[in-house]
């Protein structure tokens, strides 16, 4: 059993590729639910749901984000009628958001509906958000405060950050489910995610950052920067606004005291015997997963 | 300045005969929201939107109810999640839906909500919720309580209704364009609607009723029953049930006190005089709005 810290497209493509040379229910996603927000009524979980639709091989590989055979008729009314359109919702996602809130109105607990969720769709993982509280990572900024989609999507992550806040994070229960996921796996896998928004609202739930401290030894983290640069987000230019090294250095010191085993890409050899210094084991492969064989073979260094 | 007190399908045909024969700038419906219900997280609001979308001139006039043009993808998609798909909302009404919650979600009023989708849609009448509160129309029946859309669209108001509630009516409030529009209006109308679960739950906002009684002079009523039949919906049967005469004349005595003027359909020329009786002035004339004509006659017979 193994279990796999988890932001979105990144980590959803390593639980594809672990889920390609392992038994898949022995999988389990811990999944970041800081980017979550209610937006039109409709509760969203871009993590979730990426991780769902990307095991479920649903996923939009041409936009990099939501579901194939995507279409937008509900969008393109609501601007029609002057309605918020920026966050871009199609049709067959606007299922997912009207299954999900319907749920939690009738009390499920967001675990619960990511679980049917999955389970609809046929994925054998098993996706838990790390806590069924309200957290929210928002961003102190040049242009003020922006809450994560504003930031991310409205902004395209444009702007200044000078601090990055978790907020509910303190006060967040991680479930039982996540907390036992954590401490059981003979494996526990930090995936390629953007460490500050992605990972760190995951670890900032009390007891989670002690299980993984405890465990270092156990685990894997994969560097999501390649030649110092993030192959999709602002993981980069965030690490070096808020003060650490724009290179898999910087993401090994973010993480310091939580890694046994980090696994760095090719293109960033000349960084091993540096990372090694700092007393964890490295490997070194291609980390990048848009090849499917590529990606398998990431996933076997990560189990081995 | 007229004002209509509305329910859904059949004051939205009033309402689109009177903006053929007058000013509809000149034209206030005021609507009632005890069917409006949350789904999916989305705020719901059958009447308003019906009439918007009848006097915008985009209702399907095929199924009876919604936008014409519509397509249905997010709810197939929603079946095959296993949600609940009894309630059908199309993709384009979907868009009115997310609209309203996000501006509600904003802090917006029904009824600045209400004012922006019609105006979005070119309607030049000002059509308002009775109330900003939240009203909701229950019936306990053999079948236990159910809220407005259990009775009315999951079964298909095919069971036996012991009463009906208005729940949150006593403590909602009118709002002051409401109060203002039954005020000053040179004539109250009230539509053919179900008396007894679309135009009771605007009676029963408090100062509504009182308002109207002061002023029955001035109110006009068409009879939503012909011939002892409600061209659509459960009228008929549920006069009968709560022990009213399944007639034009248990409609009439349901009204008590608050009508002027009853206009009631050439079927039930015979009962004219039995209403006269009433104390209340009488007009018969076509009721059925099927046919435009046939409608702006009836408008031109409520105004004159």
């Amino acid at each position: 059993m193994i279990t796999v810290l988890s932001g979105g497209v990144g980590a959803a493509r390593l639980l594809r590729a672990l889920s390609d040379v392992m038994d898949p229910s022995q999988i389990t996603a811990v999944v970041n639910v800081g980017d979550d927000v209610v937006m039109h009524g409709l509760t969203i979980c871009p993590d979730l749901d990426t991780i769902i639709y990307t095991l479920a091989g649903l996923n939009n590989d041409e936009l990099g984000w939501g579901l194939s055979g995507e279409t937008w008729r509900v969008m393109r009314e609501l601007e029609a009628l002057g309605g918020e359109a920026w966050f871009q919702l199609g049709d067959r996602d606007l299922a997912t958001h009207l299954y999900r809130s319907q749920r939690l109105s009738e009390g499920a607990t967001k675990t619960e509906v990511t679980m049917e969720l999955a389970s609809r769709l046929g994925v054998a993982a098993r996706v838990l958000p790390v806590t069924n509280d309200s957290v929210a990572t928002e961003f102190v900024t040049e242009h003020g405060r922006l809450s994560f989609q504003e930031y991310f999507v409205r902004h395209h992550h444009d702007v200044v950050v000078q601090a990055i806040e978790i907020v509910g994070a303190p006060e967040a229960c991680a479930t039982p489910e996540v907390l036992s996921a954590l401490r059981d796996a003979s494996r526990l896998i930090i995936a390629p995610s953007n460490p500050l928004i992605s990972i760190d609202p995951i670890l900032r739930i009390p007891g989670v950052r002690e299980i993984v401290r405890e465990r270092r030894d156990d685990v894997v983290a994969v560097s999501p920067l390649i030649g110092g640069q993030a192959l999709k987000g602002p993981a980069a230019r965030l690490l070096g606004e808020l003060g650490y090294e724009v290179s898999t250095l910087g993401v090994v010191d973010f993480y310091e005291g939580l890694v046994g085993t980090w696994i760095i890409d090719e293109a960033d050899t000349h960084l091993a015997d540096e990372v090694r210094r700092r007393g964890v084991r490295v490997e070194v492969t291609t980390t990048i997963m848009a090849e499917a064989d590529n990606a398998q073979r990431l996933a076997k260094v990560v189990l081995s």
